[in-house]
């Protein structure tokens, strides 16, 4: 036991330091994506800007559609791909074996509409790609969703009935990664080690996220934005939308993450990204064990134990190749962080 | 589509009306458990007690492990049986094809201590005798959470170092079900159609729980009391306790349901048991969609999208021999229910 | 390491003695079971008749639909039960924590015609009611398979053609099992560590199967015959048959399996069951790891290891509640066996 | 139904075609693989050399830790990275959309020596990067096994005992694919749509494989040469040999297929890669009705039920960041092929 938390030690320290250091003013650094120069991949490629470690990011993303579906009668085949992705920004001094911390300090719904699909072979009670089955498939749909910016809200409104329900916003990126380790390049519907399209609504405003570098200048990419989502996003979609953000960029150098990682002021949260749910799980909860063993102290069968009784499982999504869920625990169960 | 859905019309009315008579008093029936009359499977049992529909049942469950860790020093090996159960409870009138439900009305830790433990061959993070592998077990350990009634909570204390935290008491029983049907009899650590070793902290004050009735008197069954327990349960305890209840137990006849059900005032719940996750959460959600399309009269494709924009998931336990998802909605999101 | 591997010693030896003792003739019982006194779970119920060790045991199965699907348009909703069960047979002396073996002697289709279905909710490209979607299920269709004696051939006829070829019959029980542990009682459709839905063409003519003794007697029952099967069973459906058999049935005492094994003069295999089929192959190897390691005295490792290099593996099922895998070895790559 | 099968069906004639062409001559490419040429990702990268549509090429690849690993004492800290791979070679006049097709004419063990390792966090029955646990990983170990070329065997030697056996040889590429769709690069430990690390036995002398063009010319790899595997390959490694190969390379044009596929006189063979093994065979299945439906002209579910009666599988491993299942079926089971 112990074998999962070599190394871990200093990271941690640095993270504190790091996250300290976010209150402090960097240069605002200001891209403006359009259809022209989006990726469909994470991997490396031209970047479009560079920030400096404690740089402010203004940017924006097109939504999952690139923005291709606007009013009744337009469908899916109006698509050119899937989660078009705004980047890279290429983070200066980042070296693999780095990590990126990436703040979330804001995110507006760039526009008045959202949209919900129903997309055949995609979703978690559709046969798909990788759950092939015989069936007809489920047909395609598209709902379109009002944002109400007034009251923060987007409104539901059924096909098949006369019903429509205003559901609260919650802006996040479905899509935040980095360029991947090992010459691998990613579809932008891919989550994993790099991050990617984890459909995680922890991306968002309060929190901040841990990615490892993989190459120099870490390459970020974004988008996907959702203006709210369920859990498990088990239909396929969100209430895609293009996003308007502002990111606080830091480098953290010399340490080393394996999974991405959250964090905000109260809890801890680790990400896992496999197939099926159960890797998933495990992949969060070790990750989770050796954050707490190496940055709190636990034992690991102290905080196995105790993340027993008290963690939380936020499961993102079950739709994508990989499926993502987040383990989570509030600082106050902790004991203090380590120096 | 709306295969899933046939002959849950009426179920959604009956369970209705019968939500609504809960308010009525019913007489007491009064069990008393011990040892000597516990039961280690859900099946065909001589009932400790009849009750009638609208009755109030007062009893009480020992620890999952009989009551036998008590102190430093003991060991699992002092335990009888996992989960031992305090039933079979026999509501007068149920027949194959009702539902009975299960009113929370108080649940209290019923001691003064709680019991942890790392069991080789169980829990997330261990191979087990359903994911086995060729590593040297992770060893037995034992925690001992003194249970603080002033302040509702339990003190966690790590082994391997000088680490207390408090944790909040949320009481709840981690097996409650019936006999199963199909004239099976199913061990008391599993959780599957007939409810179960669910290990759903929704089995608590505020909620009711539907189960089939799949043989004569339904026979419910319930232990494993929980004081507290963390998503998942992964490390295969939550914080272990006897417990002393007060349940209202009522049967709506003629009504189908193929899996069990939690609701409250505000929240639609289903139940998805089985293994791999991903089929658990494929059970829960096409549940809550058939729920959902009856008694609220939404199409099934708009419920489906709708649960992708405001569904929660609730990952109750990921240790058991099948794994427990449960699927939520708030009742603000639908539309009226149907009469 | 090593863990898996306590007390499988002397089960070993023991094995070893009786399978030579299988040479010896026994008593003849004959039992004919009709649908009259067929079982739909494997547990504890009154015997149909008692064999002791050594014994020949002549009996008959009626086919996984009891028999019910005759003529092109009978449908499934004739069918009572599925695979109902012939037995239980009481093996004397046996007790929990003894070995019941079975030798396959002789197995013959007793009738004319196989039928095959595609039964809606079950198989392997089907929404199923454990992996459960929202598309409209495939149809009920049955096929009738004529039974050739003179070649030894099932006649498959497509309903969508005119299209006819001939398959090499194989028949063997696709369920052979034994009453649970721990008071369960498990439906016929089930396989685990009793054994029962193996759907395992290797409980055939040539082999032994070892079953672990659970309650008193063994209580063995068995059914669900095949004149045919593919890997997998992905419909659903083998050919499905009434079979007569002659077995031989002994005794192994004191001694203890976890799972069932298969054996014959030139292959070891073991059996693994549950969901998904990562954990069934698992539990297969970890059984073969740990017999090899017991009865023929390899490490742990170098056994690991040679699997690697020269195991099967033959996936019986993946439609039933638990999926089969079956890992096996060749003897000649063993060391002498340990005396 | 039937949605699987658009735009098969030219495929198949095609297919037939030019499999027929196979025996005609083409030119000879030579190219000879060395450690400083390989490359560790499917994706696009300066083409070592053209073949045209029926040339032969004659190639080699290193062993899959690049023939670090040479003599007791060597360890896996000396190899620079997992599967190094010979080439791409780009299949003149190859586009997105065509099919390549690789005939394997011969495969020679090139060396007189394999090697097999235990490797910390991966194999079957170790905890792995994708199913992380707490358990102290199982340590590196490593194997060396003689080639005897006038036998045809490689000899396993125990580590821990004295004991030595023979292997017969069955010599295949453990990787072989293309360029990936949609931009993306894999790690060479990878089995994807592309091909890849399927290590499949089947990727020997007498079968051809059939590959997606994803990118201009194809971009053909191949390395991990095994001399032998276990079924399930579930220590992590087969025996890892540096191989000496002739291939036919033929295009099909304009004929699409979405994932590898196997086909000799007599089997056409089906290949799904993803986890868990349950989605892997969904994908082997369907693909493999979709091929039946189109070439042959069986309905859907015909073929559905004509394959859960004669199909094999073959699961060739467990180990790799998918799993790779083979589904399979004779040809005399099936109706002659469509014109």
């Amino acid at each position: 036991m112990g074998k999962h938390f070599l190394g871990f030690a200093l990271v941690s320290t640095m993270l504190s330091v790091t996250t300290t250091g976010f209150g402090q003013s960097g240069n605002v650094v200001k891209y403006h994506a359009t259809m022209k120069d989006v990726k469909y991949v994470y991997g490396v490629a031209e970047p479009v800007a560079h920030v400096k470690s404690g740089d402010i990011l203004e940017t924006n993303s097109v939504d999952a559609f690139g923005n291709a579906i606007q009013k009744p009668g337009d469908s899916l085949s109006l698509v050119k791909g899937d989660n078009p992705l705004t980047g890279p920004f290429y983070v200066d001094g980042a070296q693999p074996g780095d990590t990126v911390a990436v703040k979330f300090l804001d995110l507006q719904v760039d526009g008045d509409q959202g949209v919900g699909a129903l997309v055949p072979g995609f979703g978690a009670l559709n046969e798909t790609s990788y759950t092939p089955m015989l069936h007809t498939p489920l047909p395609e749909k598209i709902w379109f969703y009002p944002i109400d910016h007034a009251s923060n809200t987007a409104i539901f409104k059924a096909l098949d009935s006369n019903f429509s329900v205003k559901i609260p916003l919650h802006p996040f990126f479905g899509c935040i990664g980095v360029a991947p380790a090992g010459g691998e390049a990613r579809s932008s519907i891919v989550p994993a080690e790099f991050g990617g399209n984890m459909d995680s609504p922890e991306a968002s405003v309060g929190n901040t996220l841990y990615l490892p570098v993989n190459v120099a200048g870490a390459l970020l990419y974004m988008g996907d934005g959702h203006a709210a989502m369920g859990d498990g996003e088990v239909a396929g979609t969100a209430i895609e939308v293009p996003l308007r953000t502002r990111l606080q960029i830091s480098l953290i150098k010399g340490q080393k993450i394996s999974w991405p990682r959250f964090e905000n002021e109260n809890t801890l949260m680790t990400v896992g990204a496999y197939r099926p749910l159960d890797d998933a799980l495990r992949i969060a909860f070790t990750e989770l064990v050796g954050w707490i063993h190496n940055d709190y102290g636990l034992s690991d069968v102290d905080t196995y134990e105790l993340l027993s009784k008290v963690a939380k499982i936020h499961l993102n999504e079950m739709v994508d190749p990989n499926y993502v869920v987040i383990a989570s625990i509030e600082k106050k169960y902790l004991p203090a962080k380590k120096k």
